[in-house]
């Protein structure tokens, strides 16, 4: 046998023998759920070759866990940790015992019930900011990612380029011109991992801890919270039917550094930034050397007239930052995102993605560049565009049937999400707080509010709501909660 | 005819009619780059009704483009942007000219400047921090990734958790258990897209603009540059031949708040941080309420022994941060890496992971749990520990046998690179800036130092050196240069 390895003397006393040190490691292990039920373990001679030790003492260790019923044996499939420890864990107690009894001592893995709170939040009525998950073209993704894959060759498995991979800034940059009127070449394009990794960026590249930025009020959190943490000071400016009252920020806070916008349905009003706000925002922009970051974060999805153009297709002076995703045109979990920069930028974005890093696995952006170059990009925009105008109208139609009396919805030229206005009494937060408790994912406008003089509203994303029975069903059970 | 366009307003004026202005757009698009040959353009249906114009005035600018020779038609292939303009491209001048020669005003797209930049950077040899992919068990990789895009589920595609997966975390947290000695439960486990967002994450949660931090000399650029741009006040600390030397660290800033170590082979020197070493960095930290971030990204990779246990298994105080990669032991284009954070900091860590967002998608992370799961990564690993300690001998050998009496290369326990110390009048600067005009990758050690006294010698990653011929070819190669 040979030395005994360095990291199970820290384990305990050198008297222990190591076979013995060996099965208490394990036993631990599956105690504390970090190995799971039916999670396989390594064969004996890996384990012995691995840590330098004669085949026979790894041996002794897993006999011993196999007599105690924490692992079994599975002929060809090797060992792997007994199924039924799941089953028992849900309803033991979590107290010591002994080792002879080991479902009494495994705790349900934590990775089950992240997945089941996963699915829950997936699962729950009105989720914002999601897309209509079932109407995804899974099987052409599917296909493209599989060509993908084979075709990777040991050039694809370097490092990515920091900025992202050039076949997709440049199939973003094509996309952007054709469909959002934003002139750009593909090196103004940078991918992030996700709108947070874009603002971050752009903190990191143009912004000092300290400096005011502009905010909407009512916001979306993620954008002030990000913003908070990284040391910038808030000045929350009013939203009306125009979007963003420009003269609100230039009165309250006109030396601000930057201004965070949602120009195409304000986030979460829904409503577009007038021309004229546009022109005064890029107005005071200039005057005050600032910018402005435009988060364009569901600009395709309008229903009434054709998408407006990007407030940076009017940006004369490289004063604006555009922020756009995948996340809602595709599907959250693609993490990926992007930024367009000024071309005068350019140099500075370069130098802060490299040193922070950002982007993506070059698999995902394959598979994203291939969908966008192939036409599978703008058709799915095309269909979920007619299918969110239906849903729209489904769940505004569904809702309003039985919540007429008690809530009004707006009408809004796009977004995917309603606006409830509360009639009467009712505060928005306590339904809104009493639908979360029914395992609804309601939100209030009231609560995405700082300044005064809220306005009392239910957020309801709904784009998953597919027929008008399930609307209507969604319907009567808010009924009941008010 | 429909209503024109807002975005094609914005373009000229509207004097120019629709199709004219289309085809205009379409024709700048490919001179810029933003278009690239043989891309697909959508058909004149699509474009039609994305526009909301009718289909003959796309038709119109089409069949425009197609005479001047801008794009083809391919009958059921749909129009493509002409391949022929690439090769013209390459030659021909970017000076104005006609629309009628469209390849003159052509440029090389931007795309395939930087793939070809890629590749270059790839295949120069001696290039530090890659693994060997020829030895990358690709079908395993292709085999489970297709499994894992099949299985895919509605489920998958809403945003994954901002720690990372659960089931990725607990393949994490067992991994480290086994065989770098570190006990944590998979909640002390952060999912990042790699080590510099390892860092940053480490920065926002536990460090403040102004902080002292001590950083190894000679060190690791990333790190250096990263900390520079987060606001910190760098300390650079010795090292020899124990490591880092803990009393100059509290020597020179004792009231430094971290301390950024490579414990198992120093970055770049290879040295192990021995064990009083260790146990007094852990000791500095816990007096002076400092953090220590491990950074173990080649742990793995020793050949003379078994390798170390992490740091991060001595400490009994919650100072250290451990931040592993699976850029060395999978590839770099992953984009995963992970943190382990002492069991007090979670909560912390999770607020700041949540409001900067990190992890990657879910595809990559679920392909790393499988891969883990399955028992490929722990035998991957083990392949390649032997075949980096013969890479190793074979490239040490051949260049010596060349380089003898100019160079002496180190002995090392273990690492990805070589160091080569210069013997006699040359200086590691000089030559390595003529091995990088050679279209080598090398890096001197002066170059990585700040303090004085810096030791002049290569740095020559060897992973990718397969044959001993190979060896002695890029040996003489580098005996031309001195």
């Amino acid at each position: 046998m040979k030395t005994k390895p360095d990291f199970l003397l820290l384990d305990g006393a050198a008297a222990e023998p190591l076979y013995r040190q060996i099965y208490t490691r394990f036993r631990g292990a599956i105690a504390d759920g970090l190995l799971l039920p039916d999670a396989r373990i390594p064969s004996a001679r890996a384990l012995a070759l691995e840590l330098g030790l004669a085949r026979g003492t790894v041996e002794a260790a897993y006999s011993l866990l196999v007599a105690e019923g924490y692992v079994e044996t599975r002929g060809q499939a090797g060992t792997v940790v007994t199924p039924a420890l799941a089953r028992h864990a849900a309803t033991a107690a979590t107290t010591a015992s002994s080792p002879a009894a080991p479902a009494a001592r495994a705790r349900p893995a934590a990775a089950s019930a992240s997945s089941a709170s996963a699915l829950a939040s997936l699962n729950r009525p009105f989720q914002m900011g999601l897309p209509a998950l079932d109407a995804f073209p899974r099987k052409v993704w599917a296909r493209l990612a599989a060509r993908a894959i084979r075709a990777t060759q040991p050039d694809d498995m370097v490092c990515p380029p920091y900025r992202g991979q050039p076949a997709l800034r440049a199939a973003i940059a094509t996309y952007l011109n054709l469909s959002r009127g934003i002139v750009c070449s593909p090196s103004q394009v940078f991918i992030t991992s996700g709108y947070r990794n874009t603002l971050e960026l752009i903190t990191r590249a143009l912004l000092q801890p300290g400096d005011g930025v502009w905010v909407e009020d009512p916001g979306f959190p993620a954008t002030t919270e990000l913003l908070k943490h990284a040391g910038m000071k808030l000045a929350p400016v009013a939203v009306d039917a125009e979007g963003l009252v420009v003269s609100h920020g230039v009165a309250t806070a006109p030396r601000a550094r930057a201004a965070v916008v949602t120009p195409a349905h304000q986030c979460p009003l829904c409503v577009s930034l007038s021309l004229p706000r546009r022109l005064a925002l890029l107005d005071w922009a200039a005057q005050a050397d600032a910018w402005i970051v435009e988060d364009d974060y569901d600009g395709e999805y309008r229903y009434a007239s054709r998408p407006l153009p990007a407030l940076q297709s009017l940006d004369r002076d490289g004063r604006v930052l555009y922020a756009g995703t995948f996340s809602k045109v595709l599907f959250p979990a693609v993490r990926l995102a992007y930024l367009v920069v000024p071309p005068a930028q350019v140099p500075r974005f370069e130098q802060v993605s490299q040193t922070f890093g950002s982007g993506g696995p070059i698999l995902t952006q394959t598979i994203v560049s291939d969908f966008m170059n192939e036409g599978h990009f703008a058709r799915h925009i095309q269909r979920m565009r007619r299918l969110y105008a239906e849903r729209r109208q489904i769940a505004a139609q569904g809702l309003d049937a039985v919540l007429g009396k008690h809530l009004r919805i707006d009408p809004q030229p796009g977004g995917m999400h309603l606006i409830l206005r509360m009639k009467g009494r009712h505060t928005d937060r306590a339904l809104a707080e009493r639908m979360r408790q029914d395992g609804m994912a309601a939100l209030a406008l009231s609560e995405r509010t700082v300044l005064p003089h809220a306005a009392s509203a239910l957020l309801l994303g709904f784009t998953n709501i597919d027929t008008p029975q399930r609307a209507r069903e969604l319907g009567k059970r808010i009924l009941r909660l008010l």
